[in-house]
């Protein structure tokens, strides 16, 4: 990504005007060079790579600013799940064309996250594409050396935690598509806004990174569904789980689609886009990362424990009954 | 990019089998988990990203191997250019659907570079989209601190080089459109078929890095077209420069399109896809840096010559006379 005073081109001057204000690191020379430099300053550089795509990952009609939000967040959601701190990013824009109102609104967007999460704008690429529109990002945290946390390490009694609630983004998605969610939710217009807000912008849990270095032994963010992302987890680290049912945080718009029968629980364990933190945490620990979730503001949930064994994690309601699930989590092929 | 050993998704097992033996890198955790770890050694880490789309950066029939080499070596050059030695790569690839064929011929190009190029798979994301196909990659190369080449540096009376042979690629294309450089080749298949090589399969100069490091100013690759990569260089440099037109290097299939009449110099000089080298090396450093272009055996081209002020660079044929531009580069909007 990169300008030219003398003869701006129409890509290089898109790029002054709105992502160039993005790039205050001294490493991303102003988006005036074709690379950028990182400092990894004695430590390892966290590497993440996700990208959104107009029509599966975001709607066509999401407002820009979400759509920046959401491309940068949910990288900034894996690097908080390897304990990383932020340290910069590169974007891939594949545009259809120049709508300068979109780009304005995007590139504010971006500002505003790239800003609230210390995490500036390295570098990047803009091409032009006859299809939809895809905003690809690569994330850069930072962890001492050898202390990025992996999805292996969960061992036999940890408890596993989760952030936030589980299962709103899913029904924003479906609200949007005007499905059952919409409907069961017709009077109730804030709850609608929350669930699509939860769609449309994921919260990352960067606060929660250190306490993660700090306690967890295994942990990822939760993207394709919780039921399928603890079975990665749980693969990675050769164990079992057994789940709480009733322990998953749920928020009340969720809470009362559930109970009015609007949706099935093993649709809210399956759904994805939560972006939120999934860890196993050994008991010893348990009070110490509680405290940490405490001091941070986010929420933490213990939901269930590590087992031995390699079978399929069991979900298990109020009377011990395994929910059975037709699906564990989104996959795109 | 990811995999599971107990609940392989279709996305998943896509990973495993086509991308996991291309993650020889330790932190690349055999794409078991969600971001990578990069270890900067103590030296700089040099980021550059460049995506190519279908339709745009390559042709839906290309062949799927040249397809991924195209998209690692475009990062390769940059990296070469800035003075960086690769370090390893990610990989987001936009799929219209599994075409395992396809993929598996992919898979093996990028195999075949990431060797060759000492570059490792370190992480990726695949997304479906209805739309074209996409594959950005985001680069990784190492420099010692402070030591990355930059546009900016070139000083008055610089030698100005460039790596290779201009304007070949763009032939190539033009060939693969069945345009005026196919006609004039039209019983020369040998040549045809280097130029769309040329197109398909650039070459990085990674061999020619630690020269760039040790002797240049400025450098950059030329990917947009020689002249307004230059006029890039010179702006960011604060520089003008005189070009040579006979001196700019040029293939003999090139030469023949050129002498023909069906093309003219300043779509040689204004055609993209060059992926050379354009260095500014002062003239002290003159013998030394031609004697290491010899040793890697990179052929470099001393083609003009940095000038003081802010004027765009004048192109001079053998006469002396200012050759015209239309337009210095491709750019996308």
């Amino acid at each position: 990504m990169s300008t030219s005073g003398a003869q701006a081109s129409g890509e290089d001057s898109l790029i002054a005007r709105y992502f160039r204000p993005l790039a205050k690191d001294p490493g991303a020379f102003g988006l005036t060079d074709d690379a950028a430099v990182l400092k990894a300053l004695g430590e390892d550089i966290v590497v993440t790579t996700d990208a959104i795509v107009e029509g599966v990952h975001f709607l066509s009609d999401d407002p820009p600013h979400t759509v920046a939000k959401k491309a940068l967040r949910v990288n900034l959601s894996d690097l908080a799940a390897k304990g990383a701190s932020p340290a910069g990013f590169v974007l891939t824009l594949a545009l259809r064309g120049v709508d300068e109102t979109w780009l304005a609104a995007f590139a504010r967007g971006l500002e505003e996250d790239a800003g609230a999460f210390n995490c500036p704008l390295l570098g990047g690429d803009t091409v032009s594409t006859p299809g939809p529109l895809m905003v690809s990002i690569t994330a850069f945290g930072r962890v001492p050396q050898d202390r990025m946390v992996h999805r292996s390490g969960a061992k036999p009694g940890d408890h596993i935690f989760v952030t936030g609630t589980i299962g709103d983004a899913a029904l924003g998605l479906d609200i949007l598509r005007n499905g059952k969610a919409a409907a069961a939710l017709a009077s109730d217009a804030a709850s609608r806004e929350m669930l699509i807000g939860r769609y449309r912008v994921p919260q990352p849990r960067s606060a929660l990174a250190l306490a993660i270095r700090a306690h967890a032994h295994a942990a990822m963010d939760v993207s394709d569904g919780l039921a399928g992302d603890l079975a990665k987890l749980c693969a990675a680290s050769g164990m079992s789980a057994v789940i709480d049912l009733p322990a998953i945080p749920l928020s009340k718009a969720t809470s009362a689609v559930l109970a009015g029968g609007a949706v099935s629980m093993d649709a809210i364990v399956s759904g994805g886009d939560d972006y939120e933190i999934l860890c196993a945490v050994p008991q010893g620990a348990f009070g110490e990362f509680m405290q940490a979730t405490g001091e941070v503001g986010v929420a933490a949930s213990p939901i269930g424990t590590i087992m031995a064994g390699t079978s399929s994690p069991k979900f298990l309601d109020a009377e011990g009954r395994e929910l059975p699930l037709r699906r564990t989590s989104y996959s795109h092929f």
